[in-house]
């Protein structure tokens, strides 16, 4: 670490201990360790209970509660010197991608783990408890939806809904989630848990702003709006070489067509928004057998809610108007607003940086986050640090020790000061 | 069976039995039933072991041999009289389609060992051997390429190639065709096989041209010149919500992007062009992540070799000329010309028909065969019935019991008089 750095942790006796951070860090990142520097780490997947039970193991000591709600999202309560106050959240998700990195979320929860041992290292007290929230199945990629455990916490998602979820090999997440339950010896409980007073979670930006702008904190001011479809095509399979083409009812055909026609008419919109065909599944999925079925995902992203709306009504008109020779329906998948972040919160993060002597940068988020489901509940706010090149959700996501020590330090000023409001 | 199907059966005391044939279809249609009236037999899958040993045991007695060659071809040949008289061939594949139908390849087998049981019915002895032969593998869609046993013995495609190919789940083919022959209780040899005399082939149609044209019996002139190619694209795995879309090499767009340039530059071509796209894989697949990798197939079919080569170059230069984000690989799987076959043999099946007073049209096939590969070998044609709608590889595939005990009684008149010859 360079002096500047370890000066920056630092000042006024506030510190963390990056040392012990970086190594708990790297200890959480071998959990699903593809070998290439990413991870596969899904949602109740072996390696994300090794992970959940290792955090947890972290603070199996006096002072601490450990509970769990219904849907598998874990609460690390340190205890605070008012019975009666509302808990200041931090924290983030632990599952990844299929092919994820290392940072995308683990870093929010070993960053808000090291804010509560700093406090136990000085024994400081504070007036709130503080929470370490550790989020269930944030990337949705195993069980859908994506922010599932946040969305169910803060009342946007049904329990009962999430539970009914099952992944490609037909794995039901409520039967995955007792094993969970089991793995990390701690039990789900349905009683209510305490509403937080404020949210806050670090993470990294899984975009290009901040290292084009040499910026080391974000202050991310909001999240855009994502809604995500699924579109089921039903056609005919037939045989590749005998059909001719007026009769054929090629449903892989079909979805070509389809997507052209959504993506000419979003690109005739303003250059923020984001559409992504990530899946697209074929059946039978043969080179000589034209395709009888093909599912495939939309996700569509903007900052502006009427702009996302005006987009969502010319996707439902394009699959309207599609005249071709198969059967097509639209499942909404995922309808989220664009969430404006807390003002008092986002100015107390940009303080905390300016004190630090860090060059921060105001931004949007173009990921949602479980922050977003959580701002609907209380007042919340993000950290961001910078990813090499913009890459998230790929092996090669890559932040900086210094970059991450940065913003645990910003982390650890912001939740002391709230937890002592 | 009605009694006009009955009599055509029974012209001359040259007869087959209807059900005994009937009732074994049936049976081997039980291996792999997915119980929508298709079938899942994939190659060296455990009903397509079943399936084989069902057949091979039919003849395990005296008067038969039982071969197998080193790629799982099988062959069971009924002597003949001349001792150094090289065998009339028949038969077809008993493999299926992931989302196959009971005919495909089933009938052709089936069919020629009802011929064989016809002759011992009737002690017919003939001077040349008739071997019914069950070639490997001919889909294609577990173990690539198609026709891959067809292939090997006719000396088109190396047996060590084969050996080499791997499935989805990452399972050999060597390996699984050591379990095959274990379970069929025939051992693979490598000493070399007689050269078939002639090979004639049962099968349904897979189109719907004699459906339309109300015949009975398709009379096969040839098959159509195939090209199968598998295109790899490498992009750049991103978050689908941060990354603006001049940032995005999206493996799965660019994939879109060739397909419909390949698409457009061939329906300038004229109608007799086949031109399908029936798997597309994406990774990692997931709606939130930009496609990293995507992997399509094409299969490209024309009866005419000039025009197929015109299409191959234009295929290349599609792929030569793409300019994206993303690198592009072309790999060429298949490349098969169009096969003209045997005019006695076809003039032969013509007049079997005739005599049997069986409607009857010449046609083209649109699906490759066994037999294409087999007639680079030796004098060979395909005798079809219809099937329903056209439809085949899906459950819906369906040929009629009176046609296919037409399509039976002509292969017996004609392998009968082929046997003598």
């Amino acid at each position: 670490m360079s002096a500047e750095v370890f000066f920056r942790t630092h000042i006024d006796g506030e510190t963390i201990d990056p040392s012990r951070f970086l190594a708990r860090f790297d200890e959480i990142s071998s959990f699903g360790a593809t070998g290439d520097g990413g991870l596969d780490r899904q949602a109740l997947s072996k390696p994300d209970i090794e992970a959940h039970r290792t955090v947890i193991d972290w603070f199996r000591r006096p002072g601490y509660r450990i509970n769990a709600d219904a849907v598998g999202n874990i609460f690390i309560t340190r205890a605070g010197t008012d019975g009666t106050a509302a808990p200041l959240v931090t924290g983030s998700h632990l599952d990844s991608q299929p092919t994820g990195g290392r940072f995308d979320g683990a870093l929010g929860v070993v960053a808000a783990a090291e804010v509560l041992a700093s406090l136990d290292d000085r024994a400081i007290a504070t007036r709130r408890p503080i929470q370490l929230a550790i989020w269930m199945n944030e990337e949705g990629c195993r069980f859908s939806p994506v922010t599932m455990g946040s969305a169910v916490f803060s009342g946007s998602l049904p329990s009962a809904v999430a539970g009914r979820a099952v992944d490609r090999e037909g794995a039901s997440f409520a039967r995955e989630l007792d094993k969970f339950f089991l793995g990390i010896g701690v039990k789900g409980t349905t009683e209510p848990l305490s509403r937080p007073w404020r949210y806050l979670e670090l993470h990294i930006e899984q975009g290009p702003i901040l290292e084009c702008e040499h910026s080391t904190i974000g202050v991310v001011t909001g999240v855009q709006g994502t809604i995500q479809y699924r579109i089921d095509i039903e056609g005919q399979e037939a045989h590749a070489g005998t059909t001719p083409p007026a009769m054929r009812r090629d449903a892989f055909k079909a979805a070509r067509t389809l997507i052209d026609r959504i993506e000419s008419k979003l690109e005739d919109g303003d250059c923020s928004t984001r559409f992504t065909v990530g899946r697209c599944d074929i059946h039978p999925s043969a080179p000589n057998t034209i395709a009888g079925r093909t599912s495939f995902t939309v996700d569509l992203r903007h900052p502006d809610a009427s702009t996302l709306e005006r987009h969502d009504v010319l996707i439902h008109k394009t699959i309207q108007d599609y005249a071709g020779p198969c059967g097509v329906t639209l499942t909404k998948l995922i309808n989220t607003k664009p969430v404006a972040f807390d003002l008092r919160l986002t100015n107390a993060i940009d303080a905390a940086a300016e004190r630090r002597g860090l060059a921060r940068q105001h931004l949007l988020s173009g990921a949602t986050h479980d922050a977003a489901r959580i701002a609907g509940l209380c007042p919340a706010a993000m950290i961001f640090v910078p990813c090499r090149n913009g890459l998230s959700h790929c092996p090669e996501e890559f932040a900086s020790e210094t970059d991450m020590i940065a913003g645990v330090s910003v982390l650890h000023d912001v939740v002391l000061a709230e937890a002592q409001a």
